[in-house]
């Protein structure tokens, strides 16, 4: 072999000879997942001669030790004592993002391979982190870091490199989805069944992360550069959270053919890039409609073969764990240092889209007239006015949809009208993405 | 390198180095799909130090030239004039079987990989090629032999390595697809929708093969050899046509929340396998009641992950041509041979399941009473029973569902029931696919 700076792929080089020895791997974090993957190693025995289970790493290990895992693994809570032996991979499913960045970049130094579930970790460091992999001749794999058990992260880089992709949009929070189908059903509240998911496992006690999109952006960055070869920094992706969503807007929403979820996209615009996380009005019948459950759904758009959609099961510690596995099996098949490099992504403004508008305002003459001035003064052309009978007239919910406008333009107008004193909320406005795609 | 016996791939290996050169191919057959892929890679400027389109063969070649191909590319009617340049792959997109098997197995046999489309040459042949390629070092593709642009072959293969998958079942016929959703949609007959398929280019002059499943059977075939690592004889995948199917069909199917498609699946069950392609009752609001047109919809069932699923074009030059240079970059990439094998697999008997049994009658009393004593005699109980008003007395089409029974006792029923006198059609039998797949 040639130009391979780290002699421990030697042995599992997929470039004709057959595997020598078993990959090596190192398990770093038994929580859900960790737990997963060691039992698909355990069940799957046909894996045994390409995957070796060498170590189990945790912190306060001893409480984590299971029966079934086979007894030539060593448990232990320090990761000096696992990379001593030089593994050939390490699995870092144990989360967060310092400890963890400390873990991938010593694992990849000494010229480990990683497999990673992290998608936070690879939204802040993956340019630095791919390139510190190439440097050691070993590859950092993270099928798992998006969509769990869905296999975009394949599907896209390899199944659809032939093609110039051209945008990436779907639903990539399951906690989400779960909130607004749920509300979709049942016409409650947001904190109703807010807390209903928290009981169920659904959402964490602490949401923000999940309702308020970075983990979705994070997802999306990922995505970014698997699609484009381009890093989008997790901060500057526009997110909106679905807190402002009530029960109104989804009656509102099916009188447009709609409902509303949390959508994450990015297109490439020239030589630019928007992108977006946040709810969205969708045609209640689209693939994004009609997700439902924690699931995702993800479509790449590409020059050449349009549309392609995959999804399934978006976590879980069974689905995610088949993401790891298949990565540690892509490991012992393809040798050699990533190659890939993610370069700096600039973003530009999104091209012109529909918008549905709700207002919630304390009823009196003449708002209808102020707010389609302000519009119209910008240029923003209305589409349909919508006003469902029922509610109180000093805590009123309408909702107009314009045609499609510029974000700047709106914006504008939105702020003159939101600086108004007839609101008894702020203003909501959500992209529709109705019709063609993107 | 150790152990690769062709020396032509040591100039393309990922195995740690960069490329030297590009990948030399060799692109025979310049139809749609050949044509599409000569144009992906003119447009696509920046694979050019990756692939490098050296020879375009085809019968009467001159009439096939075209001014935007490189002039360096050398057009031929000789495969040998090709090979003798050995060349790094060649590119087979020039469909049929028996002349494609003599371009692949020249080709393979003297190092080259190979590159293609062809769903029949691979369920006709595919363990022998693929064994003839490890033989020779050489790798032989085709992740657009099923579902055009839809990245399922990388997906399965791939992504969802790490599962242990227990099913496939989809809509992998654009065809049948677009005529069975047409006629669900208009309620005309199948022999109008068929010839308007025909005028639009989306039936073949003799639509024997995608009617009658033969298609979707060898797509199939391709599908359990990826999912499964077997290899399921053509021959034995038991098969039906659409072409039984009436508009009455849909509308019993529509009283029963359901619709119609053509579906191919197949399931592991122990030891064995079952399969079968053919028209189906789904859910109306299931993935595959609510796929049209032409699109094609596939779900892989995972022990592990669930149910993932993956849809887009099935079909069309570009949606193609991206899988054909999918699979040339990954060349690029994964040097050395195939070490895939398709073992035999045998079939067993489908689990039970139900059915929607349509009888076209000339009526009369005792009808409904015969049949329903014939089913009981077999054990097989039924579900409902239903009968459209204004249908003709001698053509009088009603529908029975039955409970899931074993699709042998149903055969022995229906045979009986069949050699009565009072039939104005052939009994139908469809199973219904409803509720928890598989």
């Amino acid at each position: 072999m040639t130009g391979t700076a780290n002699s421990s792929f030697d042995l599992v080089t997929g470039n004709g000879s057959v595997p020598r020895r078993p990959l090596r791997v190192a398990l770093f974090g038994f929580g859900t997942v960790g737990r997963s993957v060691a039992q698909i190693l355990a069940d799957r025995t046909e894996l045994a001669d390409r995957i070796q289970l060498t170590h189990v790493i945790n912190r306060d290990v001893e409480r984590k030790r299971v029966p079934w895992v086979a007894d030539s693994v060593c448990w232990t809570d320090s990761l000096d004592e696992a990379l001593a032996t030089h593994p050939d991979v390490v699995v870092e499913v144990m989360g967060g993002v310092d400890h963890a960045y400390g873990v991938v970049t010593r694992a990849l130094a000494q010229g480990a391979s990683v497999v990673t579930a992290n998608k936070m970790l690879l939204a802040a460091h993956g340019p630095e982190l791919l390139q510190l992999a190439g440097q050691n001749g070993a590859q950092i794999r993270f099928e798992a870091a998006v969509g769990g058990g869905v296999p975009l992260i394949h599907g896209v880089r390899e199944g659809l490199s032939g093609d110039a992709l051209t945008g990436v949009a779907g639903i990539l929070n399951g906690t989400c989805n779960y909130i607004l189908s749920r509300m979709a059903e049942t016409d409650e509240s947001m904190s109703v069944v807010l807390a209903d998911a928290q009981q169920l496992g659904y959402a964490e006690a602490d949401p923000t992360a999940d309702i308020d999109g970075l983990d979705a952006a994070a997802k999306l960055v990922v995505l970014a550069g698997i699609a484009f070869r381009r890093h989008v920094r997790l901060a500057e992706i526009p997110r909106r959270t679905i807190r402002t969503i009530g029960s109104a807007d989804f009656r509102y929403a099916r009188r447009l053919g709609c409902t509303i979820r949390q959508i994450s996209q990015i297109h490439a615009r020239g030589e630019g890039f928007h992108a977006f996380v946040g709810p969205v009005l969708v045609g209640e019948t689209s693939s994004f409609g009609r997700n439902a459950h924690a699931n995702n759904v993800v479509t790449i758009y590409g020059r050449y073969g349009g549309e392609s959609a995959f999804s399934g099961a978006g976590a879980g510690g069974p689905a995610t764990a088949v993401a790891v596995v298949s990565d540690l099996l892509a490991l012992t098949q393809r040798s050699g240092p990533s190659l890939e490099e993610w370069s700096p992504a600039t973003f530009c403004e999104p091209p012109a889209q529909p918008y549905y508008l709700r207002f919630v305002v304390h009823d009196r003459p003449g708002i209808l007239a102020t707010i389609a001035t302000a519009l119209a003064e910008q240029g923003v052309n209305l589409d349909a006015v919508l006003q469902e009978p029922g509610y109180p007239k000093d805590a009123l919910p309408f909702v107009i949809t314009v045609e499609p406008c510029e974000e700047a333009a709106l914006r504008q107008a939105l702020a003159e009208i939101t600086a108004l004193d007839w609101h008894a909320q702020e203003p909501l406005a959500l992209p529709m993405l109705v019709g063609e795609h993107p």
